[in-house]
């Protein structure tokens, strides 16, 4: 069971695994500045350090043997991430130096971190509240623009603030009808159920408009599922590689981007786009080619949208028309490819005498029209009415329902023709559904299913 | 070609790539605090902040859009790793925040850093000589505490001191022979031959004495390389599982450590051992294992030490007659396995039936004498007249190959019967190659070499 006392401190490495030039250990807890100082060997102690202040120095264990040249960074309550004194003690990179610095500290006092356990302090000591603890792991794991900025917005508070005044507008709305149950007798009306209806009815609207927001939040969230599909040789390999190394002249800097797997990612205008090909493996033999077909339902029913390529080379056959029947009503992008070995009026004809209409006819080979591809792609997953400025969406699941379930119960408030009690039983139940959003109404359970998905040392 | 000017500011992402909870993106240079304080929004400044503070605050891009809120820290000439004024940011882990604040701190006028070039600065800046920084890429690829702690050792000096030391006397020497030449005609012997040679001499010692520890510091840089042989069925893989698996259950904190690699790692005494069985793929088929037969040749010429494996249940047959030819003059260490089968009697008339020594007794299955082998592999390494206390070792080839020549340059002084201006040039070649070690002496191909085994961000 997670620990949610706040009476330890607690260490843990903080940078990923791997050969790098530096890596961070971190320490938070009442005791942490103490505890640090402990196995540092620097000019000044750190207890005597004001807080903001990085010293050069070394560790020791506790046999006195050096383990690294360090800097250590000490910051205080309140103003650290966590809300506690903390130290920062960043090393030389590589497993060892930071392995030996955390066993040293643990040696000494200092708890291991859980996952997500440093958030969960700073969360625990009112720094941040759910909406923005969730950000954290959006951050660290985002790679497009969009995703990242909704992230941060999110860490800066804007959902919160938003749920804020829900929030506080919903709480005025119960305590009124509460106040009206404990007067009923002396037959005073605090406030009119017409009234009443009018306000549940504005913050109803807002809601709700914050959770239309959740389609186009997932699809930044999640990124936006595309398969390619198309009988075999229509080009669904060349067009996946096309796109690909556009991608990778790009991105080159982000490593663990892999062309082994079977789903690639490719970002347009910030947003990640996770392209399948529905040939299952690429460049591998016609075998698993033809196992692909098999697979290609299961691809298609996860995907939000269809790539659909014809070969006008080949000409509409009985292999496309299985195609076109296994991809039914999802939504889809006509694509005819090969353009480079057409002529202009060639590829006029040749669009004609498809059954489906043709959006667009790109060339693989050559990469013709595939930045107009790319932004049609674009456009379909982020649609026009929804799109995303500066706007507060909800692009979390657990948000989601939460303000659906906040949504139901003031929907029947609005209806609820009984008394005040079972109406302000309603508007309660909303209202522990939002707060369980912000973190005001949590159990354990949730904290726990939240921080779960933190890393060691965030 | 490698930039070896520092005018301009370097920058990098310092930390591995990954998903962790914190990365750094580090800068460097006479405009480093000027350039971060740009993209840098906080409370103060961090022009007008003191050396060693680190303050809470926002990066944002060239058009204002914040992308993470960070911690930066500010460090001045000379006090920073590089010798010159420096930040680092410490940001979001994952790929999107650090690479998006490089780049915006390469759109203002930071160059990307190459590899090692920050450990490059800190020598050309005098902060520390070659061997310090030939020490750094050591730190960061250790996972043994031997070899760390030589490294740490190479760090702080300890080897520059003592080549310090010894280039002085060199100095001195070839002072004394060149006034010698100089005074030749007016025939005033400055110091005698007979002194001179005994100076060379007692040099000579000392530098031999240096190269002798680069068998075992060789051994602690690139571990110890240990085959397991025997014929099939001896237990070559349940011997591997069982060392690997008492590793595990003490480095599990380590990370990326595999077992479908060939050779696998543990470390003794802080010793890091490298086991590679002979049989080149474990828990494969019965083809493998006679593929492995011959691949056993490569494996066993590439060794440092052999465990030669019985199995008392099979007796000495043919098959072990192979494997004890294959092996010839290799150091080996005998194992009998099984030994769990066997009642006390019956081992010590299974060990007389075998032709070679038994070295020692164990059992793969249960653990019996495991712990008793690996320290007899450990001595096996570690020989008694080379133990390595707190004496400077060398571990570096580069170094060994400089220091062998200083040697043979010496040796050829000191038998050295022509001219002054003979034995003059023997000292120079010899003060030289000494330089090369320290980096007094470098062509830009030398640090070249050198620094292109770092990673960037180093």
């Amino acid at each position: 069971m997670r620990d949610f006392s706040l009476s330890d401190t607690i260490a843990a490495i903080a940078t990923p695994p791997g050969e790098g030039a530096l890596a961070i250990v971190r320490l938070s807890g009442k005791d942490a500045i103490s505890i640090a100082d402990k196995v540092f060997q620097g000019k000044a102690s750190l207890n005597d350090l004001p807080a903001g202040s990085a010293r050069f120095g070394k560790i020791v264990d506790t046999e006195g043997s050096v383990i690294d040249e360090v800097i250590a960074v000490v910051m205080k309550n309140p103003h650290s991430y966590t809300g506690e004194d903390s130290v920062e003690i960043t090393c030389h990179g590589g497993y060892y130096s930071s392995s030996r610095i955390l066993q040293a500290l643990l040696q000494i006092g200092a708890r291991q971190a859980e996952r997500g356990e440093f958030t969960l302090r700073a969360f625990l000591n009112n720094r941040i509240d759910l909406t923005q603890a969730e950000a954290v792991t959006e951050l660290v794991s985002s790679r497009g623009e969009m995703r990242h900025r909704i992230a941060l917005e999110q860490l800066s508070g804007k959902l919160h603030e938003r749920l804020r005044a829900i929030i506080e507008e919903l709480k005025q709305i119960v305590a009124l009808v509460e106040l009206g149950i404990d007067f009923a007798e002396e037959d005073i009306e605090i406030q009119s159920r017409h009234e009443v209806n009018d306000r549940i009815r504005k913050l109803l609207g807002e809601l709700r408009e914050l959770a239309k927001g959740y389609r186009i939040g997932k699809v930044i969230r999640e990124g936006y599922q595309v398969a390619i599909a198309g009988k075999v040789n229509v080009g669904k390999s060349s067009l996946l590689n096309m796109l690909l190394d556009m991608e990778r002249a790009i991105v080159t800097e982000i490593p663990g981007t892999t062309r082994d797997s079977i789903t690639e990612t490719i970002t347009v205008n910030g947003l990640e786009i996770h392209l399948t090909d529905t040939a299952g493996m690429r460049d591998k033999t016609e075998r698993v080619e033809s196992i692909g077909i098999e697979r290609a339902g299961e691809i298609i029913a996860s995907s939000d949208l269809i790539l659909l390529m014809f070969d006008p080379t080949a000409g509409f056959d009985e292999d496309d028309k299985r195609v076109v029947d296994a991809i039914g009503d999802t939504p889809k992008l006509t694509v005819l490819n090969k353009c480079d070995l057409l002529e202009e009026a060639g590829r006029e004809r040749a669009v004609k005498r498809f059954p489906s209409k043709i959006d667009i006819t790109i060339s693989a080979k050559t990469g013709e029209n595939i930045e107009e591809l790319k932004q049609s792609i674009y456009d379909s997953a982020i649609v026009d009415d929804e799109k995303v400025g500066t706007e507060v969406v909800i692009t979390n699941r657990r948000h989601y329902q939460c303000a659906l379930t906040a949504i139901t119960e003031l929907e029947n408030a609005a209806e609820c023709k009984e008394g005040s009690e079972f109406l302000a039983d309603h508007l309660r139940a909303a209202l522990n559904k939002l707060g369980e959003i912000t973190g005001e109404v949590t159990t354990e359970d949730i904290l726990n299913s939240i921080f779960d998905e933190f890393c060691i040392g965030k």
